[in-house]
């Protein structure tokens, strides 16, 4: 007895590779709703075919965009709550996480925002670093409960997401001062609380996230200004659980300067990643959908939703 | 009996109001030489008078820029050494101090120089901020002492003087990596010490420079690397002697955000300050013509070269 | 088909507000043992009526004191534990939860106090601030361990509450050396250890405790003297793990300064917060009846006893 | 009705006492083995007395080494996991749970060494301190993983086990540095990590480990040079929970200095701690067969997996 | 040839001896004065002989207040600048010198008012603790530039001088906020300086001030508050550089707690000193009649005003 | 006209190249003394002369040992106060300061020890490192003022430099605990300060001592423990005001570890640095025969004496 992949989850996998179906929530949404439909369409009666043809569902979907972190997730997520002895219950406790999952996922970003916006007081100044969905998100939450908030924004060099965080905030009617990245700490002084975003986040309560956080994190401890991160959990990385570290990407050396104005300097090395790691003790709290943590308590709410990180629940046993 | 201020006083004055004469060392170079010709050609025979015109004179050259600090600290360097119970003693300390003050200008770069570059070793890396010719001057110093350096390069927003700076070691053959402002911290592991430069030094051992300094000096101790500030002593701030904190100069706006992204953003405040100020703590030396000093111990330089600042020998008594 | 409210929910309601029922402990006792009552005593067959019965006995005991932090500790964790298919196993549960809250409320002080005085020594020499029963229990179980101690009482102005703990002690027979607040420092370098309880404590780790904690905190940490804080788990507060501060209540100024006094002065702001937040860092542990916890992993322990904040298992669903 | 302690129980027992059976590994898994043939021979039909059996079995074994850590750990891992209502169910359950401790120590090392290798980067450079197996397996796993290391070896008075970890070291072919305990902090400029073993964990976070670790660790974070502890959970310390700290051995004073010289600078104090204490704060991460975790957040696994230290699950209830 | 000890040095003595001449500026005032007295009317020929009286007369004055700090510190400046080859000089630099430290003494607070008036900005808010006539100066300063300002004002334990000190600000309108001391660390948040005085000033940079001090300046510096000691120079310590420590006086223990509470509470130890120690890296900067220092270099200016601790220039040889 | 070199400076010179005259203080002082000797006897009229004469002279002796510290610490001394117009003023200054300086030096252990013990106290625990007879000096000088002492030393791998001192101490009567260097931060919670001495001392206040100090200095600060550095002036190293970075010595690898044993663990590499670098803000005070200091004022104390570090007052002009 076997079972086959069934066609929503190749063109869900489709979909990822060809970054029709992109950003970090939305895949992870697709790839369960993907697991979902398997399970509800897999028709076998042996629990270990189900679990076989669940598992290979998983691995196309893996697949398709090995590095992210939301993706796995989703997977985890799911996977590990297959658990009974019979092929009915196993396929209820997949659509049921599947659906659980979603629900989350789209209910993260509020509820985040929620607990960041009950981190700041009316009339606080918030400093910013890059642009990040879920740190605005805390911004919005507070404006809803009515709290009066300003922002000193800052550039973020080389792709000046500061700007686009700038304009966000306009929007809001939130009144924003820019500065350079370098006049961070000049201005920590009249910052009530710095919120930035991340990337990913690590067991070991590492926040990584845009260039110039860590330094950032570093001078808001040394002014006494609190810092936090907004992020849903679906940025935390368990595979970092195995002492893994994440690999930073590098991104084009133009960013940096332009070619004329290298060329005119001489022979040059440039160097662009576009992230970096803070540590977790220059970080206050991690805000998620689940609630804020200290940094270092993070990784048991990593492990109580996404499991062992040694395990990959898509593998072959 | 008086005596009148000649017509060189005059002439440097009107040069260096009109910016004729600029540059901090330039302009001081000039005031020095200027009270040493009143000196010579004020031919009066009381020494009382004698003194008040070159009170007079000096005067006359502070009042042409009275916010600079090279300036005064000529005049106080000179004036202060006038002592003596006739005039041609009086005059023949001017024509001395004079040309004693002026001498240690045209050597200052050199000898700093030779300071700083002691400090390093055959194939450090050195990081930068923004652009210093005193800081340019201990890394020219080190290769001729055969040494190998490279260098770490912040681009040094708003205005990229880091870019100078790169273009400068790179015609000393210096090796140079460019990294945006935030990507210090991370660099910080891979450099051996930090170079600065000073626009001026406070009393009480902080460092007033370039923004951006602040920030990376919190993390250059954070992260064990050892940071120094190259600076001439003209750069020395005696008024900050009496407490006086250092006015920091707000430069445009548009160097930070071109118009036209600036109105797409909507109404938007922007800060810029040119400088900020580096704690004592948090910097390892100070490297001067007259050799390194802890930060915390500049403020015996800065007396026994231009005394109390509380006087100003140039005021009528 | 529906239940009504039990007398003596009713009852125990309105002792609470009318503070017969007064104390965290008590008044957290008698919660849960009402709600057990009413699970005993609602016999209706629909489970879902059962449990919108106990819903609303949780919510009548709530709005007695909406405020306060052991009364929805106890709600939470009864209600939070009713879980069953049918009105005999929920009913079941929420009777042997609320005993086991009891129980673990009754032994909570001498399991604590166990614990706390395991990390003292014999001979130790401990610093208290202000007056905590949970700190005190931790002392008397040294002393029933058969260690000498002795304490270092700092009065804790402006209530004087080191009075109350001097007392407490010279009737254990334990030698006290009573100092004012400001003398902290200078006797820490005289203190093993530093001991404290709290009026509540953060998801985040923060420490909510009396005027003058974080203060003693940040010196212990520079004089490398341990400090814990001794509090029951029914000072653990769950809203804040959706990022809700803890609000600081204020006192009365007559507190700080007589009033004969400060008319003398002239008109005059006096600030009286009777308690303030000592962040995880500045603190070693937090010892509980469930063991002792670095402050940054409390909100393991939090969400294990009380769920998760967002949920008010009292509400209507 | 009742049952007997099976001889294979005594046995066991006979060679932990005897230091026939040594190694924190062996005992644990030789307890743990006992337990299960213990359960698999007790034929008795009432639950209560196939507990109290196996509860007695449990304290034979532990009263033969009452000061060990990983005995106890074995004990209580097995024991806490016996749950069930009729002998059959808890048979099966001590059974399972004494092959799945005995499969996680079979593997720990290679686990933990496996997670600990990811933390390294080829080319880095790591610092060990005495002579940890745990810490070894990372450096082996790196190895395996096709990453060149080297080594700075401290000697580790008294005993010198440096010796024998750079003897194992340079059998894996890595280059090693040997130094004294005295020149760490000057070569911590030149390591990548710092990897230590413990001999236990407490629930503070405190790792115990050879005397100066401490000393080391301090200087790790003074210098940014991340450090680690490498331990399997068998060294966990749940007595530590309940406050308990550990108990420092004192070793021979003979090891610090031999007789001759000691008789010859005359009546002279020796102390010999064989370990220290460090704080959570000073350790980035602790490394374990299920993954790495801050310190702080140890806590969490050591209740997970041995429960709460106050309970003894082979004490008579 | 001999010479006597005149009647006003006597009558100086003996107004010093009885505390009709007492403060510390009016006792150096009054010493100093009776030096030059001694000078002008000691009318022998020998240089050696003249030296000798101006000793005894010193001597004579000495021994009134041995304990003091200005005292000698008028003794030693005038002392030590008595040089020469002949009476008249001796006894025209005597008499000068005496003048000089008399001017000095006379300006002293309104100099050092100004530069800590300096270091202060419109619009600050500054801390205080106990009271400082040095530490008003700097305010009534500020206020006199038109500065403003306001205050907040630790009560300062057990003798309440914040009391005095709010009064005297009130009575400059300076709105004035009264605090608890153990309310600091709350309330430094909102301070933009904290200011204090100084009771001695040792050689390596501590300050002696009143109890709390010390506590108060580390946790300034945690919350990244700038914080500056006013005191004028006759309050630095030259025996200190010898090494020697500062008495710590212990005050009346009924300040601590009365009599009556006290024999309530059972037999009890109060520890009652009236001043602490404030290492110099925890102060930002001293603020004296010469300008302003950082705490390491104080030593310099110790040195320059009252020369070597070693010596006490009115032994016998 | 033109002068030789004497026979006393040829003969002092010999002797310090053959080590006949060795120990900083004593090569000193023979400098210091055929300097005078060299002024007494050069029978010149020209002043030109005469100095070039000098100049010759202290380069015969300079040249012996052109890495030594006190060395050309004496030549400076004496060359650096030759001043004056003819050459009976020239000689007797020589003479004069030759004297000087070696009065200095015969008083400078006892001064220093006086200085040193100043800041213990009766009863007092003291930890050493190393063999510094400076440090003895300070322990001996606070036996004599009647305080009682006891001693925590550090056996100082890899020479077992403690062993001597422990010696020593015993002879005192001063009771010892002799400890391994990696128990130093659990042995500082028993001490009350932390002595050393130096090899020298740099202008930025750094100790360059025996490796190991700048580790003990950090963990003696982690743990609130005062630290001291105990050295004579004549180890304050001039040529570091120019920037030079002090050359640390490294010595037989045999000392680490002995070549059986090495042959027996396979190819090794063996690092034995004498000394480390201690950075000024870990040391609390540099205890001299002219007093003590902040690390951080040293330099003027360097500069003082030994005038500017770029001058080599020997050199031919």
């Amino acid at each position: 007895e076997s079972a086959a992949i069934v066609p929503e989850v190749e063109e869900t996998a489709s979909a990822i590779a060809s970054m029709e179906i992109r950003g970090a929530a939305t895949i992870a949404g697709a790839a369960a709703e993907a697991l979902a439909t398997q399970a509800r369409e897999t028709a076998v009666e042996d629990p270990a075919t189900f679990r076989a043809t669940m598992r290979a569902a998983a691995r196309r979907l893996h697949e398709t965009r090995p590095t992210a972190v939301s993706l796995p997730n989703a997977l985890r997520y799911v996977l590990q709550r297959m658990e009974g002895d019979d092929v009915e219950t196993l396929r209820r406790r997949v659509v049921r996480s599947s659906a659980r999952f979603t629900r989350r996922l789209e209910e993260a970003r509020d509820r985040l925002g929620e607990v960041g916006a009950n981190r700041l007081q009316d009339g606080d100044v918030v400093m910013t670093h890059c642009h990040s969905t879920d740190a605005l998100a805390c911004i919005e939450a507070a404006l809803d409960q009515g709290k009066s908030l300003s922002a000193i924004v800052k550039e973020t060099r080389p792709r000046n997401q500061g700007h686009i965080t700038a304009e966000a905030l306009r929007e809001l009617d939130v009144p924003v001062t820019l500065i350079v990245d370098s006049a961070a700490r000049r201005y920590l002084d009249e910052a009530d609380h710095v919120l930035v975003g991340a990337d990913s986040i690590a067991a070991d309560g590492s926040v990584i996230n845009k260039i110039g956080t860590s330094g950032l994190a570093v001078n808001a401890r040394e002014r006494g200004v609190p810092i936090m991160t907004a992020a849903q959990t679906i940025k935390l990385h368990p595979e970092t659980l195995t002492g893994h570290t994440v690999e930073i990407e590098t991104r084009d050396e133009d960013e940096v300067i332009d070619p004329a104005t290298r060329s005119g300097i001489g022979d040059l090395t440039v160097e662009n990643p576009a992230f970096d790691v803070t540590p977790p003790r220059y970080m206050d709290a991690i805000v998620t959908e689940s609630g804020q943590f200290p940094p270092e308590s993070i990784v048991t709410l990593m492990r109580e939703l996404f499991g062992d990180g040694a395990e990959t629940p898509w593998a072959e046993p």
